[in-house]
């Protein structure tokens, strides 16, 4: 390929995520005097928010994605590079990628965002099925449906059983949120499209480590949520950990066993790795310090936003939240502009909380925005309005809404089935950049 | 799992395959004294005419499919198994699957359809991508992806022509389809996507082995598809053959090669095996000749349909078309509940012509109707109406329509994008008895 950066085109940012972070970062920098390139492993956007309702066959994959060179086709200044980082090179200014080679920096943006947490337990990284992006989503929503098959064909009542019961690891927002969807899920499939099932053979267990659900949310709505929950059947199990995993099902700390082919993880993310940060010191999931203008420490032109930073404000760290990640995308691109200006540093980075949300099904979400608090089916109301507000495509949002719609009158999940993708004989070096398993290749 | 029959619910049919024949005979069935069984290895029913809008990023996958469970919920008398059939006992009445055992017949309705055919060559096999089945279209999409992302970040200027220069192979609707949408989705993202190609660095070139496109239509039709294509910018090679192709490209009948990454095979289709039939004759397609009521010589109560099938008439077979298939799963319907119901045999199986027609692009389409012809704006009118009248679910053809339309009025593929799906630790025997590369196992 060409090197179309023309010298004037102004000093190289090098955005490598297109995440909340990434993507608000890129967006902030459109039409400005600098050269952006915006590096991902994936060619879209996702907005993970709603990666529990393509787990739950309420949305298609790419409903919730939107192409970043689609974003950014009309700015000529942001360059789109589909490549996995391997490395970066603080000191030489370089990003690393195995897909597009070396790219030079001037001023780097990491927001790379995070993954699956398993605190070092292989056992629950290899038996347990996570929903943090969109591949782990559309194989959760596969492996359900399987296992509603199986449910039918087996003979054996105890595989039956196992088939039949879901287990939930984690109570903060994404496994609530998972949880009730996937009870409305098997009210609406079992029992109308599995007539040899009955839903009463079903058991959606969800357990918390903590002493209650959405610990990160006012108490009230943990407790509302449980409710809630509770009276929809799922059983709530607060205050037990998860020792092991095994494709039998889950072992708790207190040497409890749950039989079950379905073991969702939601307990924890951790920052994502990689090479050449190994100066930068780092939270314990993961996430790099960073100074008050979100820049790592002694390299004032390399920025951290999002889940991979870690901002300390009075001692405690900011959450690995979506809006936290837009809000620091946008100040590490005010900052870069602000330097390459001249215009003078911008005040530290301030988050501005306005509020976290969770829904727990039709009609029922917890809100807490400031000192309000929001339930039912008002605060399942905002919950629509804020998701569908910060969704990115205009097609996704009439699409998105339209599924909801559809499935709020007709209860029904139509797109509920188990698809695949052929393995690709000819992609051969297409994507060996990717790692083993997210490669098209065969 | 227990046998729900009871004995007072009539004759047991099992049909095997849930596409157009198979779909048609089971809803023709509900409600009827008859007990049936759908078995299908998919849980959801393809509509194989819009595969091709898959492939080129224009619908998603569900958009196209609908769960065989949720189109018989209401039927009491209809159960599905997501099995895959292995052999069938003509002598004892059984059909043997991988899944869901041996399933006992009164009656069986052959309707399992067809795959790529590749005459027996298999280079052919391994280095072309297909389009007849979801999986395979996902994976064109992805590819087709790849390959214009690969060619913006490859410095070696043949290689970046591979990528760029897309084959397709046989001029039948199904070829010149794909040709057609392909060359628009190259138009919308190429140059605005990928600013850093040009559209004419692109090349896409129609291989068709007859000397004229669209053999099985009028011939003016098929000149105005040329024509259509050739303005589109499209190299139309008709009288060519493939001898063999490569990961590098194919190579004609006459020596000439083409490199390419990307060869799609649309040259032919041929009926799918199943032990057990060795008994029974069959065309050069492999399709099982069937009586005048569609039974196989010797066996009267079994049915064969759509394109598994093939009925003589004046010398000629039927076409293997959706409608066909149709009409021929509805009259096998009829015809066992003529015989359970003690009624007489129905006269002998007439195909009704209703027409065929091919969609080129935007504002072209050619259908033949009776002895009417209709191209241009017209002929794409009612090809929209009739796809979008047979495509099943309400939600479907709502979001496809609404796809269209975005498509047509902003000229944009916001869906076109890579997605994976991760392989599943969890899944096991879930779905073992899928032949490998189907399975949703690791």
């Amino acid at each position: 390929m060409s090197d179309e950066r023309a010298p004037d085109r102004g000093p190289r940012v090098v955005i490598l995520g297109g995440g909340f972070g990434g993507l608000a970062c890129a967006r902030r920098l459109v039409k400005e005097p600098v050269d952006v390139t915006l590096v991902d492993r994936r060619d879209y956007h996702q907005f993970t928010p709603l990666l529990y309702q393509v787990a739950s066959a309420l949305l298609t994959a790419p409903d919730i994605a939107f192409p970043l060179r689609r974003a950014f086709r009309a700015a000529a200044n942001v360059h789109i590079r589909h490549a996995r980082a391997t490395a970066v090179d603080l000191d030489r200014g370089l990003l690393r990628t195995s897909g597009a080679g070396e790219i030079p920096f001037d001023y780097l943006v990491l927001a790379a965002g995070s993954e699956n947490d398993y605190f070092g337990n292989p056992g629950l990284a290899a038996h347990t099925l996570g929903m943090k992006k969109l591949p782990e989503a559309q194989r959760l929503r596969n492996h359900l449906v399987a296992c509603l098959e199986r449910a039918v064909q087996i003979a054996d009542q105890e595989e039956r059983r196992r088939c039949l019961t879901f287990v939930v690891v984690g109570g903060g927002p994404t496994g609530v949120e998972f949880t009730g969807a996937l009870v409305e899920l098997l009210k609406l499939v079992l029992g109308r499209e599995y007539r040899e099932l009955s839903l009463d053979s079903a058991r959606v267990v969800l357990i918390e480590g903590t002493d209650r659900l959405l610990p990160a949310l006012p108490e009230g709505l943990g407790r509302y949520a449980r409710k809630v929950l509770e009276r929809r059947g799922v059983e709530v199990l607060t205050g037990h950990l998860v020792e092991s995993a095994t494709a039998e099902g889950v072992v708790l700390a207190g040497g409890q066993g749950i039989a079950s082919r379905t073991v969702v993880w939601s307990a924890g993310i951790r920052a994502t790795e990689l090479d050449g940060l190994e100066g930068v010191e780092r939270t314990r999931a993961g996430r790099l310090l960073t100074d008050e203008r979100l820049r790592l420490p002694g390299y004032p032109r390399v920025y951290a936003v999002g889940d991979l930073a870690a901002l300390r404000v009075d001692g405690a760290e900011l959450p690995m939240l979506a809006p936290v990640a837009m809000q620091e995308g946008r100040y590490a691109a005010r900052s870069i502009l602000a330097e390459v200006k001249g215009s003078g540093p911008p005040p530290p980075f301030r988050y501005r909380d306005r509020g976290v949300m969770a829904v727990i099904g039709r009609n029922a979400a917890v809100a807490a925005v400031g000192r309000l608090r929001f339930t039912g089916a008002l605060g399942w109301l905002i919950w629509l309005v804020v998701h569908l507000y910060y969704l990115i495509g205009f097609r996704n949002r009439v699409v998105v809404l339209l599924n909801w719609g559809w499935n709020y009158v007709r209860k029904d999940r139509p797109i509920r089935m188990i698809t695949h993708v052929d393995p690709d004989p000819l992609a051969d070096d297409l994507t060996a950049w990717l790692p083993a398993g997210e490669r098209i290749e065969s």
